[in-house]
């Protein structure tokens, strides 16, 4: 049986990456390497939309997450947090790790924040001079207005650090022409390479603070990241193949050409939701992110049975729901690298081991609704991450 | 041409492990996966020679490092720290930058430091509780006696902690019955795979150090990790095929036998110095670890040139001096998945080069020094790490 993974990172990993990570390995300190690292860089950058330069650690998405915050903070700051599930609490337990006061903007998990929401913390705790968000929630589904919350912080003078850890690749950051002031991610989700790689992006204005940040680092020390980079290099030996199959990765999706990867990703998303609605399902996130879709677990269902049926009976594996929503919701992954066949096989899975657990539904409706949405695609309307 | 690592790391990597790396991603919260990692972790323990938990990082060496010096050391802490290289220099580096008060024991790079030179700074700092170290210094070749020397500490009531980067997989570290209290290392050097994850092990002694260390970590908590651990997990995705691969390669490695993979070291670098000293070669480490070999680059010859022409014309990657060596030393590493045959390929090419740059010498006369050691190995002398 072929197994197939459809969770919110890790996800599928082409081929062609596979095969780039398993030649025989190569010295970091090589022409031939910094040649394939520089020119991963440049696409990353481009992809992202920004002529800053794009870090790669060699760590998970968690570690880019920390050392983005532990170059912007200093002792005594204080700092917003926008929460809105698992990962937006992440950014709490970092900044609290290092004895930073945070301001906690919370919203039901699912929920978005708004941007009224946030001005008010803002105006509430004008010490905090960093907000930290999250743009595309892997532990809802929900995909929070990061660009204007950006907008509205900038206009405040206070710097708003995003974790796009499922965004990238999903959404147009277009990080140069936002309010933006970092950006994280990792390598495991649009990427579409094994877990292992942790990127950061600063704006100018983000690298003025890091400048002057107190707080300690050695391992995550950005500043000295990002003059090993302009000599196409890394302070530490990096993760040599996954950054072989980050350049394979990006290869790939600079010749899918980035409105194509964007549209694919909503096209794939739509699918996926209206497969999900005519199962009568509604999404569990208020704002749906084009990276995965949540859908609470309906009454009377065991949600772990569905899971393990779908992996072991139909070789698709979802993800349920993580810390309070555990057995409370299913989360479809459908971010990298995953075309129309793939929806058709992850909703066909799902319908067909609810039916198996005895949810009351026709067969054939889910795929049948993606096959309509998948036939009647059009060209993507505007992202909503805007 | 074939193209062959000799660095002391990354090294070269095992087809199995490139096998196992390739294969389509499985994700980490599944019983596949935790049978690998749980495995894999078991296996490294007794590599190690300990009943302690391995954790596994997703992270370099240094990250490593960072790792266990952030979980044993509190503000206002002062530590010793034992340097004759690049590396040794790395923990003072780390601990400075969380605001340590670090003591440095110096010896110039090459030779080791002695057990008395410790235990008189150890005297001299009696605050003190934690002595940081390098057991095998990959920037010079220099085999440190740890064992010795972790004996005094502990003797005092104080820490060792052991960069073993370079030792692990070379030499038999016996952690439960040494007086080391930690041990770090990587996992592209003894342990055969690419870059990307990093390793500690601590004591129970250590383990009660962290449980009340207060410098801030997060990505690097190992109570934390292993408290995960217990449960097959990591705290943070880990680098899910790197992961893989290292179950790979320690069961290549266990297949092999530890005193055998021991012994293939110790016969590798008996040859390697064998064919170096028949160049007319010394040995510049005052100690050789069996790890690397490192020599001086020869007055009339243009080191940098030697080492490309290995390169470039025979396909083998050495490397050369760090820091304040650049330029003045060669290093030749046979750490890993190295046999018999790597070292006349590693050995002939070095002598090679060096003719082709003008270096007199009779051809044939490394390769044949090397073949003699080889040919008349015997079972390895007790290694020099106790």
């Amino acid at each position: 049986m072929k197994r197939v993974l459809f969770t919110p990172g890790p996800t599928q990993v082409p081929s062609e990456v596979l095969e780039a990570m398993a030649r025989p390995l190569i010295h970091h300190r090589t022409d031939e390497y910094r040649a394939f690292f520089l020119e991963a860089t440049r696409l990353l950058a481009e992809h992202l939309g920004t002529q800053e330069p794009v870090l790669t650690l060699s760590c998970s998405g968690s570690g880019a997450m920390e050392a983005a915050a532990v170059n912007l903070l200093s002792p005594g700051d204080e700092a917003v947090v926008v929460e809105g599930g698992k990962f937006g609490d992440r950014w709490r337990a970092i900044a609290e790790a290092y004895g930073i006061t945070v301001h906690k903007v919370s919203v039901a998990w699912g929920r978005v924040a708004t941007v009224e929401e946030v001005e008010s913390a803002l105006t509430a705790h004008p010490k905090a001079r960093l907000l930290f968000l999250t743009h595309s929630e892997t532990s809802t589904g929900a995909l929070f207005p990061a660009h204007e919350i950006a907008r509205v912080a900038r206009a405040r003078g206070v710097a708003t650090i995003a974790d796009a850890v499922t965004s990238f690749g999903v959404y147009d950051l277009r990080f140069d022409d936002s309010d933006l002031d970092g950006v994280v991610w990792g390598s495991q989700k649009g990427l579409m390479i094994p877990p292992g790689l942790g990127y950061v992006c600063f704006s100018p204005r983000a690298w003025a603070i890091a400048e002057k940040a107190k707080l300690p680092r050695f391992y995550f020390n950005l500043v000295k990241a990002r003059g090993a980079l302009e000599k196409g290099d890394t302070p530490f030996t990096p993760a040599i193949n996954l950054v072989l199959g980050s350049h394979a990765a990006v290869t790939l999706m600079a010749k899918e050409g980035r409105a194509a990867v964007f549209a694919r990703h909503q096209r794939n998303a739509d699918a996926t939701r209206h497969a999900l609605r005519a199962l009568g399902f509604s999404l569990f996130a208020e704002v749906p992110s084009n990276a995965l879709t949540a859908v609470h677990v309906p009454a009377g269902v065991d949600g772990g049975a569905v899971v393990k049926t779908m992996e072991q009976r139909y070789g698709v594996k979802i993800a349920g729901g993580q810390d309070q929503l555990k057995g409370k919701i299913f989360r479809l992954g459908h971010i990298g690298y995953y075309d129309d066949g793939d929806i058709l096989r992850l909703v066909g899975a799902f319908e067909a081991a609810l039916i198996d657990h005895g949810f009351r539904a026709e067969p054939g409706t889910a795929v049948r609704a993606a096959q309509e949405s998948i036939r009647g695609a059009y060209l993507p309307e505007p992202a909503l991450c805007w």
